[in-house]
């Protein structure tokens, strides 16, 4: 299998499956969604594309600058979708119990929703990674007969960011096969870390997401492959795409 | 100084100040041939482009898929503009003075010129750097006041390269301040090699390059501040910049 990276958006790396990371924080916000119920995420790029599928059954969750969107139900934290994580934000354990009800998060995020509808666009299959779900993405990878892969890095703001580029580089270190040159520079890189909390503690995201009070998330996104989940493009259409949950296919079918 | 890095062209990093790199093998080039005597290059992104300007007192250099372009003076190889490379390429030592007797050389490259181009557009001052000459660009850098620099690797046909990654690295750890991710990535990723000849040899270019039978080209490539040569973007027109040589400046001025 080859393994490509793409360390930011622009570059556009495309293969036939695709695994997009955006670790701080949307990718690990769709892992924990899925595992507390949700049984769709909508994923849309822009915050009033959001407003627009609000109505019964639909939970809206997303930031801008960090920050939850004034009106919706929920931030782009993935503590919110874990019963203790929402008591202890004063959200009431029950929170995600009630929400949960609905069966689907429209989210909208600066960079990793925009990304996933992107990168469904060139990918025929696309999957959603990050370190909670990193064994299950690694397994699922392999179990799809893909001939190439490419590891898509959401990155902050459009540039390159060291949290994502460090689990593109587990998972290219994970995969092995035949590795482009970003994804040889990306295992040696996360090879250079001592551990997923240095690495993902040290980038500008991880300063971003301080400021903002929110600094419980990076451990909480640093925690590795607690997770089965993976997350997978079911749907796609202007703008948008659903991801739901998938386990990773047993060598018995 | 902030120290940005950007791995792809398609990122377009900017910054008062740009440093260009393409190691293998552009940049190096541009190194080596005002080192032996040319007085500007005119780099330009396209073919025709290059042969538009041809006429007396002009060489043209260039390739395409690493091979040079039919009917041109030279190629892509540092080792045409030394006097001991020209002999053992059997061009007779007399080659590189012939043609330096002409002050301009117009060059085109698959990546290196065309992200030259680019730079000058977004960048007020635009610097060459290769591994030949990294310490004067690191000096050039340090003495130019510039509160921003941004380190740009050309990457191999729009996506990342470990060579010029490499070098950027480098360039980042010599420069300190403070860093970008990327700058950040880059330096760690530098320091994880043993030498630049391994981290140089072990990419996408340099396999293309030893297909093309210029292997060579890669241990002369892999040669640390050989040079004092800090070539500078002294002109530009659409789509085209001129190059010239420049020594960093001294503390007396």
């Amino acid at each position: 299998m080859r393994v490509r990276v793409g360390f930011t958006p622009a570059e556009a790396v495309a293969a036939p499956l695709g695994v997009v990371i955006d670790v701080l924080r949307a990718t690990s916000t769709i892992c924990q969604a899925l595992e507390a119920g949700f049984e769709r995420i909508v994923c849309v790029g822009e915050v009033e594309e959001a407003r627009a599928l609000a109505g019964p059954g639909v939970a809206l969750a997303g930031e801008r600058g960090n920050v939850r969107i004034e009106g919706f139900d929920f931030g782009n934290s993935p503590r919110e979708f874990s019963p203790a994580g929402a008591e202890a934000q004063g959200r009431g354990a029950g929170a995600v119990g009630d929400d949960v009800g609905k069966p689907r998060l429209v989210l909208t995020t600066t960079n990793g929703t925009r990304l996933l509808v992107a990168a469904a666009g060139r990918c025929e299959e696309v999957l959603v990674a990050s370190l909670l779900n990193l064994d299950a993405v690694a397994a699922a990878v392999r179990a799809s007969g893909a001939g190439e892969v490419a590891l898509l890095c959401a990155g902050v703001e459009g540039a390159f960011a060291l949290d994502d580029a460090y689990v593109a580089g587990r998972l290219a270190a994970a995969l092995g096969g035949e590795p482009d040159d970003a994804a040889v520079a990306a295992a040696r890189l996360a090879a250079a870390f001592a551990d997923a909390a240095e690495a993902l503690g040290s980038g500008v995201s991880a300063a971003n997401i301080r400021r903002a009070g929110l600094g419980a998330d990076i451990p909480f996104c640093a925690r590795e492959s607690v997770l089965g989940v993976v997350p997978r493009v079911v749907a796609r259409r202007a703008g948008a795409v659903e991801v739901a949950a998938a386990r990773p296919r047993t060598a018995s079918g």
